[in-house]
């Protein structure tokens, strides 16, 4: 008999008695990894929640009291509990629930998130709306320790510790971000954590890891000594007492026994209190346990081996960049990395075997790598960041104060530019040549295909000034590449294809679509350009003006926001020239909207970004001039 | 016989014996003085830290042991000791020396800021890059307390505090940033100064204002107790020492005789060092000691009085602003504010008045900020965040992500938009329609004038959608107000003067000027019209394209940067309906360069952006269609 299908809601879990809630983790376990291992996701950091998340809502009145979740991508226990259990199966997909909380989809889910940091300063908002309207609900803010690394999350605690006012921070500490933690905060947890009391609570924990795992669960006895285990676990924890909190912990995340009085009391505690709790990424799945880096998001796996199902036999861009740094660094002495915690994603962990020494981690601390860049820079060294789209996002204004104004030479390698997927709206990078063109000094480059992003790289670093380059996520088009990277000369296009009647003006992997597209119209007697932009700036102005004046209509091509990217820059351009007048000109972009979770390739023919698409606008287009009203 | 004119740079610094240092400081407070009373500047802060820069570059092997000063604007004296002192009545004005740390300008400046908490980070930068070196110069880097609050500071801190590396923070506490500082360090700190020894600390400091205020320097003598000293005042400082740092304070900072021996002792020690130096901000000018809110970054000012030398008798944007959010707040209990340290600066202390239970000073912490307002207003709140425009570039990502994505109803009144005149580069909110504009669901506004800038703080808060209303740093035109706020409709431009040569399209204040240019042009019987935007999203597509339709050649004015802003949103939208064909258009706006320091009409006029500019590049534009190969 299934306990899992019989909540419906946080009620229905308040009608279960707590000896049945090892067998509910057990299942809710089960149903995770059975879908996860289908269609990807954040299996590690989710799995080692279960406990704490039926305990929440056990204690917790919700939806009135509030929990928020830092990063919120390990909120797959809540939405089976909260009313979600049917569509699980669709999570991450097009059309199907988020791997995030969304607002939009549950009364559940408080605040929308996906970058790490954000929810204590959610949450102190939720304070201080409670306290304006004077109600009375509780606040509970979960927090991995990997955002204690944030900035933003270190401004919110502030905030909550001077305000005195109640909020309960629940520090889920996995000595894990996403890779390994870095920085003082994490040491001092380690420090806390492995006294004699972390080390009596590691233990049990570690017991606890042996009997759990697919072996189902064993209904243990909850005892009613809050008082005592609250009290008994109260210890110094001087940083968080210092930032104005009360600090719990360290506790035992994986046992009810422990975790349901604890957190009953510490529920009951006035003014802002820590609790600092343990858990096990990837308790449940011994793949996940040994290798919680892979699976902290995973592609589909093999659920026995925990392997992945498939493998591109195509190069990803993301090892091609990381590769071409390793070449480079080898005769450059100069070049370092520097990564926001995400060695792995970024392909950077491949630097960190040939050069340990040169790989900067600074956590999640992105404004921090840009500015510390910038240092190393004005010192001479070449610091390269790579860095995802959404996430360089969080350094806009270091990348503007710190590095552009005094043209300082930072390399930004732009990981998962355009559209990512399954991570949907805050992941997809959509926005990067948007916010980055108008920056004075700042070179900015795509890649059409992988070949060319390691000599764009490599153009990067010789350019002596900020320079990004941006690609996609995934596999490359699996061309050949060639022996050695070359910088480019800069501002300079590629013309793939003559045309007379229309230009297609394209930045980025969507040129290999522009050209076959150009060829299904060339077969339809319509003769077309194409331009591999290879700059969004500095544009190639005299390329542009050269095709411009022999074509009677030019689209732009690009996987990103329309509006103010690179279409915008080459009509900026060509206005500036007169060159707009006697050309029907045109912007293919992604719309002024949120970008949904989906495949790339559904995405992209979803927008148009696809050789069809681009054939079927450019005819529209083409259509326009012929039999349109004259214009000449 | 004056010490200060015998310094040419540091080397001449050591030649003097530390007794003659009050004298020297006595003379560079005066200098100080007399220059900023005469041309504005950040006074307090300048003179509360003479001695510590003093002590700096005597100890010091300058420029190779390198100062990195956070935020830079308290850097007067360090100018005025390495080199600049015969430019240094030329500071902060057009074609004269930075009120910043410039690169460009000497080799004593390490790093270029303007903006708070980027001096740890660039700071942990050269430590590392003096490591990737092999060097062993010293890494010196000043942070005020006010610095503390940012997440950027706490980044840096955390990733040398786990380096172990040797670096020395000196935390110039004078118990402000701008105005009265907040947050739980802040709280801590001042828990720490309040002790028994800050409190000795603090009579000795009080005692020395007494004697030092423009009496004269008073020769003392410096004892050679260093060892003593600098051990008797270790103190705990436990959160500094949580973070990886060994911490020494807190250090009158005024005072030789302590300052000399324990910073030469200090600078021996090894690993991340923090010494916590006590400061009074305003210290030798009793004006600016009684009101160093009003002295944190002056404008001229009477130098027996220390009263302003000239005030507007027109309302300046800022207090139409928060005039109209206070007569808001009587209605709306939804409504509350938000600042990031910038009470004084962006007006709000006259809503705090009134509402003291109704704002939130969060410190220099922008990106909480944000995610603070965007937790109020996923509660019901209607916050409002009143902020400078190149301040609001620190939470780029907290706008998409935390209000954007969630379409939640926060507004910024962003200040400063467009040039800002001596603060320069850094200060310049040149970049605000091109980082906000890509953003979906937000609506970004500008007003012609003070009056139309009310209705506009009205319409935010009344479309329940996240909005921005964007006004210049400084005085209104003078025009008389409304009765009574009043929301526009959403999306709608005013067509202000008919015309079928040109169009002028214009947005924010510059709406005058061009009307004056149109003038001018019909005067020469060229047909003008002219379109106050005042949306630079949505546009009002209907008005556009009407007009578009009309006239031979359009002209969009803006003061802010051409790349990507208003005049870029409004080629795309006449592109995309194919409205470019038979028009000439032009963007009028801000080059892709650094905008230099100077008056704001001197650079206006630089840039095009006055009547006149816009009547002759209008008049260039017509004349390229009159005279220019024919088009149609």
């Amino acid at each position: 008999m299934s306990l899992l299908k019989g909540i419906e809601g946080p009620s229905d879990l308040k009608k279960l008695s707590p000896e049945q809630f090892p067998d509910l983790c057990q299942e809710i376990r089960d149903q995770i990894i059975a879908v996860i291992s289908n269609v990807g996701g954040h299996l590690a950091s989710n799995l080692g929640v279960v406990e704490l998340t039926v305990a929440l809502h056990y204690l917790l009145n919700t939806p009135e009291d509030l929990i928020v979740w830092d990063t919120s991508n390990q909120t797959y226990a809540h939405k089976l509990l909260t009313g979600r259990r049917e569509q699980f199966h669709t999570i991450r997909q097009f059309g199907g629930i988020s791997g995030f909380c969304k607002r939009e989809e549950s009364v559940y889910d408080t605040f929308n998130a996906g970058h790490a940091g954000t929810g204590v300063s959610a949450a102190v908002g939720f304070v201080e709306a409670r306290e304006q309207q004077k109600q009375s609900h509780k606040v509970v803010c979960v927090v991995g320790d990997g955002a204690l690394t944030s900035g933003l999350t270190l401004e919110g605690l502030q905030q909550a510790g001077d305000s005195r006012k109640d909020l309960l921070v629940i520090l889920n500490d996995n000595q894990m971000s996403i890779s390994k933690n870095v920085g003082a905060i994490s040491a001092y947890l380690n420090r806390t954590i492995t006294g004699e009391l972390g080390v009596r609570l590691q233990e049990k924990a570690n017991r606890l890891l042996e009997t759990i795992p697919r072996i189902g669960g064993q209904v243990k006895k909850v005892a009613g000594r809050a008082q005592s285990l609250a009290k008994g676990l109260v210890s110094p924890g001087m940083l968080f007492e210092e930032l104005g909190f009360r600090y719990v912990g360290p506790l035992d995340g994986h046992t009810f026994e422990y975790l349901l009085p604890t957190l009953e009391n510490v529920l009951k505690l006035e003014g802002p209190t820590l609790l600092h709790v343990l858990t096990k990424k990837g308790l449940g799945y011994k793949p996940a346990m040994n290798d919680p880096v892979w699976f902290h998001a995973s592609s589909p796996f093999d659920l026995d081996t925990g392997k992945p199902k498939s493998k591109s036999a195509r190069l990803s861009y993301s090892s091609v960049a990381v590769d071409t740094l390793i070449r480079l660094a080898e005769e450059d002495r100069r070049i370092v990395t520097i990564t926001a915690a995400m060695c792995e994603g970024t392909g950077l962990n491949a630097f960190e075997k040939v050069f340990p020494d040169r790989l900067y981690d600074v956590g999640i601390a992105e404004q921090h790598a840009v500015t510390f860049a910038a240092g190393m820079s004005a010192r001479g060294m070449r610091p390269v960041i790579p860095i995802y789209s959404t996430f360089l996002q969080r350094a806009y204004d270091q990348v503007i104060h710190d590095v552009a104004t005094q043209n300082l030479p930072v390399t930004f390698c732009i990981d998962r530019g355009g559209l990512v997927a399954q991570d949907g709206t805050t992941h997809h990078g959509v926005f990067d040549f948007a916010y980055l063109r108008h920056m004075p000094n700042m070179v900015i480059m795509a890649p059409k295909d992988e070949n060319e992003l390691q000599h764009m790289v490599k153009s990067c670093i010789s350019y002596d000034r900020p320079a990004a380059v941006r690609y996609p996520r995934g596999s490359g088009l699996g061309v050949e590449l060639d022996q050695v990277p070359e910088a480019l000369p800069l501002g300079k296009g590629e013309l793939l294809r003559q045309g007379t009647d229309v230009a297609l003006v394209v930045i980025g992997a969507t040129v290999h679509q522009a050209v076959t597209a150009a060829e299904r119209l060339g077969q339809e007697g319509i003769s077309v350009a194409v331009i591999n932009a290879r700059f969004v700036k500095p544009l190639d102005g005299e390329l542009l003006g050269t095709v411009a004046k022999q074509v009677k209509c030019l689209l732009t091509v690009e996987e990103g926001s329309a509006m103010g990217g690179f279409g915008s820059a080459v009509l900026e351009f060509l206005s500036g020239e007169g060159l707009l007048v006697n050309l029907q000109a045109k912007c293919v972009g992604l719309p002024d909207w949120f970008i949904e979770q989906g495949p790339q390739d559904m995405l992209r023919e979803k927008y148009g970004l696809t050789a069809d698409g681009i054939y079927q606008q450019a005819k529209q287009l083409f259509a326009r001039i012929s039999v349109g009203p004259a214009v000449t």
